[in-house]
C-alpha cells in the first residue's frame, strides 16, 4: 500500500510513507520509529479511533502516551512545560523517540517537544488529518502558540519519518476534511498550475474522499511540499511561498480566538484575500479570482474574513508576522496561477482596500 | 587588543574574540551583531557596570534592553514565555539579533530564546564571567531547566560571534571567579596535560587576576572548546568529555536547589569524585587524584559534595542525565591526567562507594 516518497535533506533526509492501513503495519511504524522508548503524543479525539492500534504496532521495551485536549489552544507554553515533565518523571532518554498522532496541532507540539528535549531527540508524524498529511507533518516546522501571535515560538526540527495512514481519513469530520483540502488548492495555486486545473476537475470526488482522488492530491502535495522543503530548509527563500494565504490567514485565526476558526479556513480566506490583493496589483484577472473563490466555495470554505476583525487589527496582526523585514509587512501574492511571489512592495492602498474589502462584505 | 579564534562549523562559522576593554570597541561590536533591531539580555547585577558601555557600541535604529534577575533560578520556562512576549510586543523581526551580555545563565536563557523566537534567530555571546568566556559562551548549547533536572529544555543553536572582554572579569566576585576557574582545570584534565602542568605552576598568578595568566587561560581555553565542538557539535561522541564532572555536578545543583551552589563549584566537586572513582577503576593513581584535588583546593573550590546529598538521591537525579543510555548512567571518567572517557561500563560497587564517601566525608 505504501511507496515512500523522500524528502531530501542530506543527513536529515526521510521517507513519507503515504498509503491505506499503514498504521498496521508493523514492519513499517517499527523501523519508522526504531526506539527503546516510545512516547505517543496524541489528542482526546484522536486517540479513541487510532490509538490502540498504533502502539499495537509499536514494539518498544518502554511505551507510554500522553493524550492532550483537543484544538489549537493546546499548543500552549502551558502544555510544553507539561510535557517536558511528563517526559522527565518517567526517564525518557536522549536516544527515545515521540510519535506524534493527530493532527497539525499535536504534530507542531510533539515536533517542538522533540526539538527541545535534552536539546533534540527523534520523533515520528503519523498525521490523521488531510492537513497535517498534506502539510503540517512534513518539512519540519515546529511550534507552539503565543497569545500574541500563532507559531511565533518554535523550531525547524526534522521527523524521522512521515507515515500518512489515508485510511484514518475515514473519521474526519467534513468540516476538518474541507480544512485540509485549502491547502491542497495552494500547492496549485503557488507552482503546480496542472493540478489545480486537476483539482478543478476531481474536487467533487475529493470531497466524496474518493480513494483514488485521495490518494493522488495527497501524494501530489507531498511532492510539491517536499520538493520546496528540500530546496529551501530553513526558509531564506522560495519556502515563504508556501504561506500563502497565511498571513492574512494567521491575523484571522490569532483575532478571533486561537480554534474558533480552523486553521485551514483561515487560510482559505486569506488565500482569497491574497487573490483579490494580486487582482488589485495587476496580476490577476477577474476571472483568475473567481476560478480560485470558485474552488474554495466549492470545498465549503470561507472567501472572507469575519466582518468583525478591522484593517487596524488586522495590520496590528500582521505587523507580527514572521516573514516581515523592515517593518515592512511581507506578503505572499500570485503573479498568475501556478506562480507566487514574497514581497513587501506593493502599495499601501492596496493592502488596505484588500482588508477593507473583507470588513465590509462579510 | 583581540585576535579571533574560530569555531569551524562550515557555514555556521563563527569567530571568538578575547581581548580586554573589547567592549568599547564599536566597530567590532556593530560589525559582530549587524542587525536593524538588536535586544541586549542582561541581569540586575551586570547591567549597573556593562550594560552603557555595550549599549554605547551598538549602532543600531532599535536597541532595546531586558534586564533578568540575578542566578540559576532566571533560567524558567516563566522567563522563556515572558521574554519571548518582550520580543513580540516590541515586534521583533527574524532579522533581529539578540545579545547575551552576562554569566552562563544569561548565556544559556538568552540563547535558547534566539534558537526559539520565530524558530530561530541570531544571536551574540557577550560573557563577563570568567565560567561564561572560557565553556558556556562558547559551542551553541542553549538552554532552561526544570525542577526535574538542570538544562534539560534547550537547543544547539550557534552565535553569531562571542566577545570575552577580559575586563570585565574585574568586577567579578572572587566566588565567581573560581568557579570559573574548575571549567579551566577541566580542559588540562580532559585533553591538555601540558596546560594542567601550566595551571599547576601559574594557579596564584591566575587567582590573582594577573592579566597575562589570564588571557592565557582563556585563550587556550576557548581553543580547547572550539576544537572539541568543532569535531563532535551535537554531542554524538567526544564532546560529552566536556561534561567531566558534570553528571555529579548537575545532581548536586538539582539536589540542593538552583543557585545554592555555583555551577563551577558544583563541578568542582563532582570532577573531585569523578576523580575518584577513577582511581577505583584503577584508571588513577593516588597521586594523581591528590594533585586534581590539590588544584581545586588552591583555587578555593569544593572537594566533597554536600553531606546530606545521600547516594539514593544523586542516583535519582542522575538517572535522568542526559548522557544516560538503556537507563544506564553514562560518567566521564579519567583514564590518565589529560586523557577522559564516555563510559556506562563500570562496577555499580565503585558509583556507590564514590557517592557513599562523599556523603560521609563531608
Amino acid at each position: 500500500m505504501s511507496a515512500a516518497l523522500s524528502v531530501d535533506l542530506g543527513s536529515r533526509s526521510y521517507p513519507i510513507h503515504i498509503g491505506s492501513d499503514l498504521l498496521d503495519d508493523a514492519a513499517l511504524v517499527a523501523q519508522s520509529v526504531a526506539a527503546t522508548q516510545i512516547v505517543i503524543i496524541t489528542n482526546e479525539i484522536v486517540a479513541p479511533h487510532y490509538l490502540a492500534r498504533c502502539r499495537r504496532s509499536i514494539d518498544a521495551q518502554e511505551c507510554y502516551e500522553l493524550i492532550l485536549e483537543d484544538g489549537e489552544r493546546a499548543k500552549s507554553f502551558a502544555n510544553f512545560e507539561r510535557i517536558m515533565g511528563f517526559l522527565l518523571e518517567r526517564r525518557i532518554e536522549r536516544s527515545a523517540a515521540i510519535v506524534a498522532l493527530g493532527g497539525g496541532v499535536v504534530g507542531d507540539l510533539a515536533g517542538f517537544v522533540a526539538a527541545c528535549y535534552q536539546r533534540g531527540i527523534a520523533y515520528v508524524q503519523v498525521p490523521t488529518t488531510l492537513l497535517a498529511q498534506v502539510d503540517s507533518a512534513v518539512g519540519g516546522k515546529t511550534a507552539i502558540n503565543h497569545p500574541l501571535g500563532k507559531n511565533m515560538v518554535g523550531a525547524f526540527h526534522q521527523p524521522r519519518a512521515v507515515i500518512a495512514d489515508t485510511a484514518t481519513l475515514a473519521t474526519l469530520p467534513p468540516r476538518e476534511f474541507s480544512a485540509g483540502i485549502a491547502e491542497v488548492i495552494k500547492y496549485g495555486l503557488i507552482r503546480d498550475y496542472p493540478f489545480l486545473v486537476w483539482l478543478e476537475d476531481q474536487l467533487d470526488a475529493l470531497l466524496e474522499r474518493d480513494p483514488v482522488a485521495l490518494a493522488y492530491a495527497i501524494r501530489r502535495s507531498c511532492e510539491n511540499k517536499a520538493a520546496v522543503v528540500a530546496a529551501d530548509e530553513r526558509e531564506g527563500g522560495a519556502r515563504a511561498t508556501l504561506n500563502l494565504g497565511h498571513t492574512f490567514g494567521h491575523a484571522i485565526e490569532t483575532g478571533v480566538g486561537y480554534g474558533a476558526w480552523l486553521h485551514g479556513e483561515a487560510v482559505a480566506a486569506g488565500t482569497c484575500m491574497a487573490a483579490r490583493m494580486s487582482a488589485r496589483m495587476g496580476w490577476l484577472s477577474a476571472v483568475d479570482v473567481r476560478r480560485i473563490e470558485r474552488l474554495f466555495e466549492r470545498a465549503r470554505l470561507p472567501l472572507e474574513a469575519p466582518s468583525d476583525l478591522t484593517p487596524a487589527r488586522f495590520l496590528e496582526i500582521m505587523s507580527r508576522d514572521k516573514k516581515n523585514v523592515g517593518g515592512q509587512i511581507r506578503l505572499v501574492l500570485l503573479e498568475g496561477l501556478g506562480t507566487a511571489v514574497v514581497t513587501g512592495s506593493y502599495p499601501a492602498a492596496a493592502l488596505l482596500a484588500t482588508l477593507a474589502e473583507g470588513a465590509a462584505a462579510a
